[in-house]
């Protein structure tokens, strides 16, 4: 396959959308799709594209994988009924963990969270559901950070020679492939999605498990929730290109009650970028700096030191995982 | 003992200088001293105060013990040289790597460089030396910190019990033990001892070795020497209570030549304080944040990440080991 970019200047929202509706139905024809959707705005638009292309002959899951935001599933799922979509959440907690228990290595937990995807949740879901497509939220970044060897991505499995039909059952639509993130975007308002859907910050594929440096537990995770959800609260409004937190697995000297103590350290990054592929740190006041080690050490237990991300991209990038 | 602060305001620094220069004298009588000078404040106006009570009777060694900063032990040695001050640089080093080898835990590692300073190195000094005296820079903040559990100050033996006479075979004289910081820099004033010297961020006791977080090996402290090299050059100016560069044990991802790869990550501290009982980080510019990350991710081999420090102390402390 010969990918070409649609430029942001280049692309006509409405036109877009009508074609990709159009290919997704010719591609279906009268057979079903699923697809998962995050939350995120790539897997949002996808999900809308393929809700106009199939209406009820797409079957749209939202996956609990225990690594989501705060109340993600709920909040998500009403958004689309609005929207007079359904989605159906799967509880699949137990899967993710049991694929994740033990490994620390970066690249060992993403594999085993693409396994535990694909191989377990997704493909017995596609069984179930007898359908035969699935569509993917894969954007023209994804294609190229993954060809140069900067991440393995976890939705681009034909991109990397992986025969989805035959290894896990079925094929895989990507309507958004062309498009960065912001074309994403426009194509995102025109379809009508709410602005606070598709105007937050991206959030990985591992979601929080890319947020926990060592082995990703639930408790660690709900410790990176917890801190996710003050910087949130605290940077929604900066503006900025992304912004995180990340719970480190070394644990440095703290106080508490007037005593020496271990505990947990915080890092906090926020991104200025036009396109993820560089990056520089926003410029936070100090006062909101403080705010945010304040707020954490308060809010998330066992939490004594909470550090700001002051590196570019490159040679950082902008996860720490 | 019971031991009392001298205030600041109600120092008086040359009687003071002049009653500790009795004390010693009279306690050391036509005995030998010995004493170890790291560089810090306090070990210099123990020396100088040791020098002005004993004369050649006060043997000063400079020990390397390979965790300092760079070229300081010639630096001290030449600064001490010019107030006609002998000291000898006494190598170490694999006494010291040793004792720390495979430990990972804050506490073990300074209780492995406390064993090495005194079991091995100093005793086998003061044997040599025929002293049965040893001076110590002991002040006021670390009886507190240590009384309070907050701090396992490496040169308080006496006061947590220990039998310095039986254990070490020596007897420890604490001159400034009555003296928080702020007192000392006066006395080292009124001792003549030049600003570059008493003015300079406190280094810990465990030196570099407090600011690696994890096993603490000679590749691991240079990759801390370097860091403290540039984070030194670059704050001097801020006038900042102390400024320290710390290794992380944790690797991030990060990028090298477009290609992805895990790197290390060094996070700087800086903090503002008047007797490092609390503190807040101190609001640098971001362009002083950047010109640090950048000389940090340019001279220090494989680190892609830097991280500044915006938690207060507590919950924070100092130091992060």
């Amino acid at each position: 396959m010969k990918l070409k970019e649609i430029k942001l200047e280049d692309l006509k929202p409405t036109e877009f959308i009508e074609q990709k509706t159009k290919d997704i139905s010719s591609a279906v024809a009268d057979s079903l799709a699923v697809n998962a959707l995050s939350g995120g705005v790539d897997s949002s638009v996808v999900t809308m594209l393929g809700h106009k292309a199939l209406g009820r002959r797409l079957k749209t899951y939202f996956i609990e994988n225990g690594l989501m935001r705060q109340d993600e599933p709920q909040r998500i799922v009403s958004i689309f009924k609005d929207l007079g979509v359904q989605v159906d959440i799967i509880d699949a907690k137990k899967e993710f963990f049991g694929a994740l228990k033990g490994l620390t290595d970066p690249e060992e937990k993403r594999e085993a969270i693409t396994q535990a995807f694909y191989k377990n949740v997704f493909a017995r879901l596609v069984r179930e559901s007898k359908a035969h497509y699935l569509l993917q939220g894969t954007n023209y970044t994804d294609v190229e950070e993954t060809v140069a060897g900067v991440k393995r991505q976890h939705n681009i499995l034909e991109q990397l020679g992986i025969d989805t039909q035959k290894e896990f059952g079925y094929k895989v639509i990507e309507p958004i492939i062309e498009l960065r993130k912001s074309g994403v975007r426009a194509v995102a308002r025109a379809l009508g999605l709410p602005e606070e859907l598709f105007n937050r910050p991206p959030f990985p594929g591992p979601a929080l498990a890319a947020r926990v440096i060592g082995e990703v537990t639930p408790d660690r995770v709900e410790l990176a929730r917890l801190a996710t959800k003050v910087v949130e609260e605290e940077l929604s409004s900066t503006k900025a290109f992304q912004y995180l937190a990340i719970l480190h697995e070394d644990k440095v000297t703290g106080m508490r009650d007037g005593k020496r103590d271990f505990g947990f350290q915080i890092e906090v990054r926020c991104w200025d970028s036009v396109d993820a592929l560089t990056g520089s740190p926003t410029k936070l006041s100090f006062e909101t700096l403080q705010r945010l080690s304040s707020r954490i050490t308060t809010e998330v237990p066992g939490v004594v030191s909470v550090t700001y991300n002051i590196a570019t991209k490159p040679p950082s990038t902008i996860e720490a995982v």
